[in-house]
């Protein structure tokens, strides 16, 4: 198997895993089969969707329906299985799961938004967080959950490092475009990982200290 | 008068009933002028927005500044009818007139999305139904409301169902658009008709069970 | 220095405006240096991608990355400094910097869209009061605040009022651009700057009357 037809099937795992994560955040809220399923697609596209948008591309799931069935058939599946998902050592797979999953779509996102010219150096950062975390955001927004944002977890910082990574070496070494991407998508899957294998969160000091009489 | 007139004049009624329900929706939470207008003018018009942001083709009511016009005057009105629209029987009239509203958009969003040869079969589904549920979405998140999606309302799901169909029978039938269309609408409009006639809700045993122990 | 030099430096004083009031706004919530900065941005480019999209053109900040960047940079020292943004009389002067910030997005965004010849009359000014609430609306939702149309402050009205007026003066003054879009400024910016002084809000008459027996 060569290096896209690799890279195509890590995409769709990551499709799955998104859907399937997204399900499972809004599970504990006694949703119906079509909302779960609607923002375990949500979750899975979304964030990509407002990146083409942005770049005034095709969105990649009308290009490629593939993403769409397959977000619809995973999404489906963890609707079917929502006891067991939520369980211990199953959610834990799927969490570090879903920070692969993540860690490829941002770098895939900041290459195409590379390889477009699109506002460099800021935009492949700015949109490569976006497409990892966007649908995330919307299906936490519809779902009435507290956003990633307000939560203070290591999750989008490792990525916004990973993209920041990206952007930095791409013009150094054009030629091994491969090699950058697996470093930066290791560096933004390692980090994520010690995060969920040590529930590391944000200290006190990088976060403001409201004093109570606010605004 | 003419089928492509009576289209039109129907669309303009659900415009008039999305901007109305719009406003109803967010009335008893004590919102000003403004608030009740751009809420208003949001349901009517914000799914219909991001169908064609999806599309890339230009948004619906800079085409024709009808719907915004109609939205605008609809959403003005029911901010002053506001006390009476909340009673019993004029409220319900403005959920058939709503569920009306939706099925004529959702099945004229389906068009609009085959007529473009956009991501078939799955993408006239999708933004059939983004086209119907989008505004109220938006809606429902910036008035601090509980989304559709999380409410288990038999809404949605006939929306999805007449989309279907009408995307299955489209390429069969293709030289009988109307009749495909008006059975399609009528579907949608039959089954949220008996949900609100009989106040149907999703079971029990097609929702997630949330056992408490959470995420 | 001539007017067009100084519009540019007055948009970037808007974005500075802008990200640090966004920021000051979720601080209270007790928000990471990394969803403090998202925020930040968003509430400073948010609404003026959305009219960017809808106008189907090239997003403002990939035209030029100076929005970015400064949004960057105002919400990072936000975030450092928000102790002390979030005080008296410093806050205060946010809110008036922050004003005149909207009241320029709204203008400039109702001038871009007259220039494109799109949706008018009635485009120039939804879009223009889109660009100018667009970011704080997203930042409230995301962030889980209450957002701006439920909260009866005198914000918007003067927006849409001054893009009213823009859109009327235009066609009547075509050589005078200038003049009437400080007027319009000055406009906006006066009766908001009135609102924050007195402390005014939207009067109880103009506001719904909810029942309690609601919906």
């Amino acid at each position: 198997m060569d290096f896209v037809a690799l890279q195509y099937l890590l995409g769709m795992a990551g499709t799955v895993a998104f859907a399937a994560t997204g399900v499972a955040a809004v599970a504990p809220k006694r949703v119906d089969l079509f909302g779960a399923v609607v923002l375990g697609i949500i979750t899975a596209i979304g964030g990509g969707t407002i990146r083409d948008l942005i770049l005034d591309v095709p969105v990649f799931w009308a290009v490629d329906l593939n993403y769409l069935w397959v977000a619809l058939g995973a999404s489906m599946l963890a609707f079917l299985a929502h006891k067991s998902m939520t369980r211990g050592q199953i959610y834990r797979s799927m969490l570090y799961l879903d920070g692969f999953g993540a860690a490829m779509f941002a770098i895939q996102a900041a290459r195409k938004v590379m390889d477009l010219d699109f506002g460099l150096p800021l935009a492949p950062i700015l949109l490569g967080v976006t497409t990892a975390i966007g649908g995330g955001l919307i299906r936490d927004v519809l779902a009435g959950n507290t956003t990633l944002l307000m939560r203070r977890d290591i999750y989008a910082v490792p990525i916004t490092l990973g993209c920041v990574v990206y952007a930095a070496l791409m013009p150094l070494f054009p030629g091994n475009a491969g090699t950058v991407g697996v470093v930066s998508v290791a560096l933004i899957f390692g980090i994520r990982s010690a995060a969920i294998r040590w529930d590391l969160k944000f200290p006190d000091w990088l976060a403001t200290r409201p004093d109570n009489n606010g605004l």
